[in-house]
């Protein structure tokens, strides 16, 4: 039985760690090691190149995966869980503050979209960087601060967020992306709303909640609301109506600081300067109101 | 002052929250939510398609970003850390348990990379659904299994990971990718090897080890390991200097089960059935051996 | 009014010719143009890159242009116009002799694909470069040939061809391609050629063989042929029935060369060599014979 | 010996082509072609999709192959050839009228560009769809108008053109693309202005020629024109210098029809209406001069 057929069959039976031992390293199959990966490198060529068009704002949008069984399981409140929401938002900061280029993110429910500027040139803006580690820093940031959120109550299982890339040429295109979100966003929670209130207040189990709402115009559902329970949509939170917008802004901060100026004594002073902080709204971004007030978000189309 | 200019001041004062109270909801601005949303709709054919090439593996390779730094401020040893080795095989595991169709995946130092079947038709073959899916749930393990490998050592911030996917149309290429990956853990962890044994235990600075072993082959770096330091570079760890590979396997589990048999008591029975698990390999994967002791994992070309 | 003005304005007036004289040339506006293109040059970055996946079969498929009403327009002969076949084979000739590394292609009624071996490099692989190159050289060259196939029948107007490029990762792939489009072929010719008959010989108008035709299959149409014409499908011709398939092949060819031989009087000599020749075949490409009978098409798989 | 090894026979040595004959066609083989058609046609699925983005002008760039020994080979005046510049003018007319949405064109040398319109939706903006067409188009109207400018001179050969598609977000980015294309037609045409002037009036060789130029700026090139030769190069040919730019213009048309008014005679009247016809410029088109003229030809980027 020759060396190589003992080996292998070593190797066979233990699971493939090679257990005997030999008095001197086999410097043969060492030498060549460069070689041998340098016979293998030919597969880096099969990498395609997924470069984002140049001027285009890139957006990375992300979801979470079976988030309705993850809210169950994690007994989130309804129509909104505030926790929840806040997780979403922090990790988004987390996202924001660690990677570059971010000009405005987006939020509702558990979804999160990302709008780096249009001249970005992060990772010569390739696809696949943008949106790997916008979902990465992402996920690692909600497992890590789930505590500051959730307090004692167990996260279960690490969760899963998918996420894409869409490029948008135009400041219209890239604000009518943002308008569809938050559209979404409130006729989604508008019906979340009048469901739970029906359900949790008005006694009706979440089949007969369904079968009221079915046909219901946004009217209608106001109206159920209003005069049924008094409630006023429009009165309800503004982060559940409109959710979460994340944009870069500076502000002036003051410090005291211990300083020791030339021929005095050392003291106290304050000393202001500008910094940039990441600052969230719950306001409409469909209108022009928001826009006219942050005018430096958007670059100019030519 | 109109009720709008009244409203957009207050929007200005009051950083975009609405305090004012109406008495009724304006059902006008909500009988066309709809109508506003399908306006906006129109931005999703913006999303590009990027399916993959039927008929070819596709392979998710991680790395970890700056992690260089991350090792440092987390006080990994040197050369290599089996607490943060461990804890990258469990993350990979969770993704291979909770992802679909992956065949096997190989890690090494901060990277893995995930093989999925050449069939596979996971949300539709989608470039982004896959790299997304695995940065994500690879990143939240890696932050949820922490304390399992590190135990009272904190996590300092959320860790991030980029990915990318690349497609190979033969067994032959993707057997020479993975091929690749390992010789390059073969020749980074040869290298830190004797690097960190020149400096922990024959005194360089890290200076002098980077000097001694400029331009010398695998054969002088074995040598040095051996005549100086009594080292036989082979039977260093197969953790080390293999990598580690995982693959599904079918076992045989035995468990007892308290039965009910007609006509007969209660009694403990053994019960055995095969079960799909996530196995765990320290092997030479470049050569015949471990295909030809795992005919499974790759489909025909044809 | 200055110079500018009247510059601009004589531009306007005479449709953008300047036609005043200036005693000198304007080197002001001339020393920059280098700079000028180069601050243009950017738009250079907009191109993406299109590079085709490695180990892949790479076929371009061109499509006649509204070919029913060139086929009216140029009163093709029904069911099938031998002239036009011809025209097209020419054209297909052109293409593989004058562009590189096409190893088959095939072609039916006004459809005609390339196949490019897996291993090409040819332009670095770049799918804009393989599908443009084919339907330039390919439409080029159906006008200049046009003459030899329709003799003083005059071709109308240029036609057009579009074309698409797909990859096929495995021979099974690629042979099924091919299949499908000689499946297609006789489905198609035997169709037409059971139409044209029941009109051309069985006096029925187009709109009466076309209910006569429908929901039949393949055996009842073969029947119609056989019973009511007397007519064998399988000896028509074969160019109709299995289109036409071009590839490469070494053939001997004895030419005849006035030589001069040392010591000997000058005088013809039978010069035999091989040349590589483009061939056509109508033949099954679908069974295995005919890719046993020319083994050297098709790359291995690994 | 088998009737299926009778006909592998024949086909071997007959090159595929069977000649004996049955009594009767195998209906069996054809009952189950669409059977077979169908189990082929998964290929289709590894088409890609190629769709450009929405909002982003199309821009296909041809250039032809090999033209520098294609217009050796036919004999091109030198620096410029009319009849040449001509006949790609007048193929890029049959693309933009037989091909949908062009707005814009522009040529110089060999190369022509072709701007569709940012909101097009031909072909559903699928990239292969628009190059190939135009690469096919011009190509066949190349030999199809060849006699129109080079008379009884003939073309010794199909030629060749490669296309690209390049998308532009921006009217800025379209702008300076077509800038840059007229800036390199500008740099050219005075480089082979003064080169030719050199050898063919001054009578340099063209080795002595290009080492004359070697390092000269425009400005040199230009005083080598005017003190040399007394010529002054903004007098030189506008199609020269500004290439050729082909836009769709309104034009008045009068005809006169014979017609039939109520209660009068047949007579001859003058019938003038708007007709869109395609027409030629040879104009700056980097400044803003050109554009403020035809404000029609870009759409608003917003």
């Amino acid at each position: 039985m020759s060396i190589l057929m003992l080996i292998k069959k070593a190797c066979r039976l233990g699971g493939c760690v090679r257990s005997f031992v030999l008095t001197r390293p086999a410097h043969l199959s060492f030498s060549s090691s460069n070689m041998a990966k340098s016979k293998f490198e030919y597969v880096r060529n099969f990498e395609t190149d997924d470069t984002c068009l140049r001027n285009c704002y890139i957006v990375v949008r992300l979801d979470g995966r079976n988030f309705h069984k993850f809210a169950e399981q994690h007994k989130f409140t309804k129509p909104n869980d505030n926790r929840a929401l806040g997780l979403m938002t922090r990790s988004a900061r987390s996202v924001i503050e660690e990677l570059e280029d971010v000009v405005i993110a987006y939020g509702q429910s558990d979804e999160f979209s990302f709008v780096f500027k249009r001249t970005s040139n992060w990772f010569k803006r390739r696809a696949s960087k943008f949106m790997t580690h916008v979902a990465s820093q992402f996920s690692s940031s909600y497992v890590f601060y789930w505590k500051e959120f959730f307090g004692e109550q167990p996260l279960l299982y690490p969760p899963g967020f998918d996420g894409r890339v869409v490029l948008y040429p135009s400041n219209r295109n890239l604000r009518d992306y943002l308008s569809w979100r938050q559209a979404d966003c409130h006729i989604n929670n508008l019906y979340n709303t009048v469901f739970w209130t029906l359900v949790q207040k008005g006694g009706l189990t979440t089949a007969q909640a369904d079968e009221r709402l079915k046909g219901t115009l946004a009217a209608d559902k106001n109206e159920i609301l209003f005069s049924e329970f008094g409630i006023n949509y429009n009165n309800e939170s503004a982060l559940h109506r409109k959710g979460t917008t994340l944009i870069w802004e500076k502000r002036d901060e003051t410090v005291t600081k211990r300083m020791k100026v030339p021929n005095q004594e050392e003291k106290d002073m304050a000393v202001t300067r500008s910094r940039k902080r990441v600052e969230a709204y719950h306001c409409d971004i469909i209108g022009e109101q928001f826009w006219e007030d942050h005018p430096d978000i958007l670059e100019d189309d030519n």
